[in-house]
């Protein structure tokens, strides 16, 4: 069975995943929920490899001394020269190509992280196999959006609802 | 107490309410479903007034030969001048004032109907009291977008869920 990509973010109500800064101080107040966190340790134990951009990858570095995900394997997306880390391995490649080539390698699904210029070809390419967003009760008016106007058109499959107190996650797969 | 203006509309999963021609064929498969049907006879007897703009009085008006909503008073806004029908007004008053003086008459809640350049200025304006936003399980790549940049940062009240097969209906309040 192939690995699947997840893309599992938090969306404001008005459909930005992040403020005008790149920032997240919008959901520090979920953050803390017991829920959340439950649902994130069980994500860690779905998958074994993350993806994300290089501005993620620059603030889930500073959000501590100790990188955050040292158990899994994480691809950072590129264009600057970068030597690799314990873990961790900067890369410059297409992402179809490169995609393609890690879900035909063995092992557990893959966790697509973000950002925002990283989703946008995930979602235009279809390389999404289950979309997990968790909708935050707020409306930030702008800001970075997680869709932006693309050629494709697609339906899903509609797979779960998830609630954490007031923040709900809704589940859709790709339909194969 | 005061009357609640309600949106309750379809969206798709990336944010559009309608295809580029204003279109809203992508719906038809998800209109025959029971709990849908039953859904809006429900807002039906909630609401005694419906808001509209003048393209979605004309698509509602081309779909069958009888106003589909004779038994509920609704206002037109639009910016030509036309005569007034059998409970159906149209203006071009301010959108604000209008609404205040509709919400300080007695009478049931008002169903913001649509299309997307009439609720925009009530997002802005921070008009709507709830939304019932109704997740369909498609992606449309491009058309009318529910949410546009804005000033307003606002937070919502989750209130609940409702589900019509595989279609999701988010409701939230106004944080007063």
């Amino acid at each position: 069975m192939e690995r699947n990509i997840i893309l599992y973010i938090a969306m404001t109500f008005d459909g930005f995943i992040a403020d005008s800064n790149d920032g997240l101080s919008f959901l520090d107040p979920y953050n803390e929920y017991l829920e959340v966190q439950t649902s994130i340790n069980n994500l860690m134990l779905e998958v074994d490899t993350l993806l994300m951009g290089r501005k993620t990858y620059d603030i889930v570095n500073q959000m501590s001394d100790r990188w955050a995900y040292p158990n899994h394997m994480t691809y950072v997306f590129t264009s600057r020269d970068e030597k690799d880390k314990e873990n961790i391995e900067f890369t410059s490649e297409p992402i179809e190509p490169f995609v393609t080539q890690l879900k035909n390698m063995s092992g557990k699904d893959i966790w697509l992280v973000g950002g925002g210029r990283l989703i946008q070809p995930f979602i235009e390419k279809n390389l999404i196999d289950e979309y997990r967003i968790t909708i935050i009760p707020k409306m930030l008016g702008k800001g970075i959006k997680l869709f932006h106007d693309q050629m494709n058109m697609l339906s899903l499959k509609y797979e779960r609802t998830d609630y954490f107190k007031d923040l709900v996650m809704l589940t859709y797969s790709k339909i194969l």
